[in-house]
């Protein structure tokens, strides 16, 4: 963790210096500046140190052809999820890259949960799990994004 | 190309035998329907068997916290290119799966442009590259697509 | 499961029912045939119904020009871990693809243990998850396979 | 360009300046110390700036118990041409990933021949794409490598 400056940071600044308060309070100040993660209709459920939850619904504005959700949107709601996830220490930090695997169509009305958790951490660079389920706990799909940690704090900067 | 039911269906259902004329008319059907493209502006510009590019400009709506496009908007775009591509033969197709990297951030008023090649197909299982650059030719990101190819037909079903 | 050949066909070829018995004897099998996995040194730890850990220790022909082990044998290791999962209820199952993250450097004389686990099976497909642990229990990679389930089986074909 | 060590360092450690020469010079000593390699019987056809070209032949002790080359072996084979392509400017590279989807079976036998190109390269990561035929030009892999760039030369550290 010593190769990680958000905590004192944290302190430098004025911040919370227990992480998951640290935690929350990016989390609002990001999700505030965050017009996508809005537009998506996707809800911070919880936050924490690498970790991150959301909610969104299938609108039908996210259906494909095929009036299922939109592979798109699926991986747009696990990229929110991860990215509140990998800024959660209040490090300025970006996906570098992701893959997905779709393990059921999502439906209107839908409401998805994902849910991401911190896999490894190490330098500059993180790998981060989300996992995407329905309304019944049905696998809607699995995301593994790659973080990257650029310069600068979310919070305070 | 045996394996593959488009062209015979198409000359049995009254469809276009012309390869070409088939992606265009599936193209045309499937944009039709397809309620997220056009939400998120995507736009077709050409099509063919195996192969589509579609452009995007990037909206306020669109911007993650650090202003720069939403990972899953870019994505998104990419998605559905893949999607013209690999459906393009009227052969209805879904994504398995797919992984993106991220090269260069897209900012707001970026007219972003997919294309999308067939880099392999083999009974129902396909494999389909998109690179987005933005207005000036910069690669903004590489999506890798898999496909699987389920019963049915996108036209004349 | 009901999709899944394994536990009829075993029946009707005079093979093992229960699912843990049958994943042993599939194994047991499966490894006999397997010249790669002898070469390389890694050994069936466990096996059982879409799971199974396998070890190897690290040789000198494993090194690279860095003196670290080459990614194509951590590879090859969680390779044949996810085979031996994704084979062990006795229908043929190849890989499709796979992804895997570098964490740590590998050395010489390490002991690495490789643990496969079903995160997904639908149909003929499935998703596999395999970590790749030293001795230590540090995290050394972490390995995604996608499995396609083909004609045969493994034991009483 | 101006952001690679290699052409300054090259210049003041009395090594070839010209890319192509370095390129190779760097390809010649790796090779030397990379033991994993040659264990593969890998050998470099060609080598140039982001670029490299290897071959290897399939032995039988690179087979699964389908009879076909196991995955890790096709893998190993693009991973040691993709860490020739990206060490080739001498800047010492690692790979922090890596994905592979597997397009058709290669076998006892067969010569395989892996092409390495680069995709991106910006700052200290690339990303690298490898094409793996066979003798007959089928395509049996395409292979998607990123590095990471580290401290320190190949060549005249």
């Amino acid at each position: 963790m010593s190769s990680l400056p958000g905590r004192d940071a944290a302190a430098a600044a004025g911040l919370p210096e227990d992480p998951q308060a640290l935690a929350e309070l990016t989390a609002r100040v990001m999700y505030e500046n965050d017009a996508a993660s809005k537009a998506l209709g996707a809800r911070i459920e919880s936050v924490g140190p690498g970790a991150s939850a959301m909610t969104m619904t299938v609108r039908p504005d996210m259906l494909n052809g095929h009036k299922t959700c939109h592979g798109g949107f699926i991986f747009a709601l696990a990229d929110s999820t991860f990215a509140f996830a990998c800024n959660a220490r209040n490090a300025v930090t970006v996906a570098s890259g992701a893959s997905i695997d779709f393990l059921a169509p999502a439906y209107e009305g839908d409401v998805l949960t994902a849910t991401a958790c911190e896999s490894a951490l190490a330098g500059r660079t993180g790998l981060y799990d989300v996992e995407v389920v329905n309304q019944e706990g049905k696998r809607i799909a699995l995301f593994r994004g790659r973080s990257y940690r650029i310069k600068g704090q979310v919070v305070g900067a």
